[in-house]
């Protein structure tokens, strides 16, 4: 149901992808994986797609509407892993609206294993260009601008002072900041994709990720250098 | 009170740049305008001073510390000007502490004239170094991050699209969005500076903001262009 074979490629019906477009829009609520993220998780993935054979759209484009529609959860209690909610609510939105088990069961399993940080790994073609494509807009400017948006959603700075007042690179922190996130997650992201295709794309932006970083590396440990210098001058200490 | 005289150039005592330094951590509480952005100001202005002459240290340094305090009136209600706001706050805490009512109007009327967005403009050459100093904090990459951070706590998306679905740059776009603010006001404000020094620091840190901007324009509008195109092979219509 939903679907329609044309030699061995599945489409997807016009209503099929409104009714999930609708719930997704439903499910979305902060602006750092809001519905422009989706999208571009979607057109990504069409792009991947065109270098594979043998992908099935149907099922690829409903993992892709659906994969993030668990992040309320997630967000609400961050013990929960929105893929694992997120496969069994689409799952069961699929199945309860009329589509077969064994079809639900395959979009259900690309969403479940989306996530980069798991070892629950993609198994289908479907499921590794899902991931693909959502760690795609992880890379370039696209990925430094998603996760500066994120860390003002959950009030977190760009940076934390090491013990000496100087300006964290992020390596090795253990307190949560964008520096910290650039060296644990953006930073290795260019590493971990299945696709030929995606890891074209991903070198393609990496430049300007490294550039952002270094130049906003250089423009605060800088200032927080030459500052806390010069400050010193303008202060003193009365005695008397 | 709480300064003295070295040649002609005012000194702060270190008790009261604590006192005031404690009193403007109590008023801060979003990620963005978090304390890490005073003291970035702070560290700004003392550059800017260096090439300066007669500057009142004094009257600076707090100015820059306080200059933000009406941060938190403005969240909460955005009819209220943080600058004005803050001015008289600052001004109340400093006569209140003992400090001379001149000295305090001094520090207020800085405070009073250092917003981008207003024909108030600053009279003193203090007022115009923290005009000047705040700016560059809206410079180079430390401006796109700081802006991007700031869209997540308000919870506004990176772009908006046009009737015609494809990605608009910002232009003269009417809803918020990051693209918007680039246009708005990150793009100019290279042209808004008092001192020679910090045009030049935001001449030197301009080119990293104008190429992420660009690069993420070209990312998300190929995007969105290639994929809409791409997704209408892979949806039908059922008119059966």
């Amino acid at each position: 149901m939903g679907q329609v074979e044309k030699g061995r490629i599945a489409f997807m019906e016009k209503k099929t992808y409104v009714l999930l477009e609708n719930y997704m829009l439903s499910c979305m609520d902060d602006s750092a994986h809001d519905s422009g993220h989706i999208y571009r998780v979607l057109y990504n993935a069409l792009e991947i797609a065109r270098t594979e054979k043998d992908v099935d759209y149907d099922v690829l484009i409903a993992a892709c509407l659906l994969h993030d529609i668990g992040r309320k959860e997630q967000f609400e209690n961050p013990a929960l892993c929105h893929a694992k909610v997120g496969s069994e609510k689409a799952y069961g939105f699929l199945v309860e609206h009329g589509f077969e088990a064994d079809w639900a069961g395959k979009v259900r399993d690309c969403i479940r294993t989306h996530r980069y940080r798991q070892s629950d790994l993609p198994q289908s073609l479907e499921g590794r260009i899902l991931f693909d494509a959502d760690k795609l807009d992880v890379t370039g400017a696209l990925g430094i601008a998603r996760t500066l948006i994120y860390k003002g959603i959950v009030s977190e700075p760009l940076y934390s002072l090491l013990p000496d007042g100087t300006v964290s690179t992020g390596e090795g922190d253990s307190s949560p900041s964008f520096f910290q996130e650039y060296k644990y997650k953006l930073e290795n992201v260019y590493e971990s994709f299945y696709t030929v295709r995606a890891v074209q794309i991903a070198k393609e932006r990496q430049h300007t990720a490294v550039e952002f970083y270094e130049c906003l590396y250089r423009e605060v440990s800088r200032l927080y250098l030459d500052g806390r210098e010069e400050l010193d001058k303008y202060i003193y200490e009365d005695f008397s």
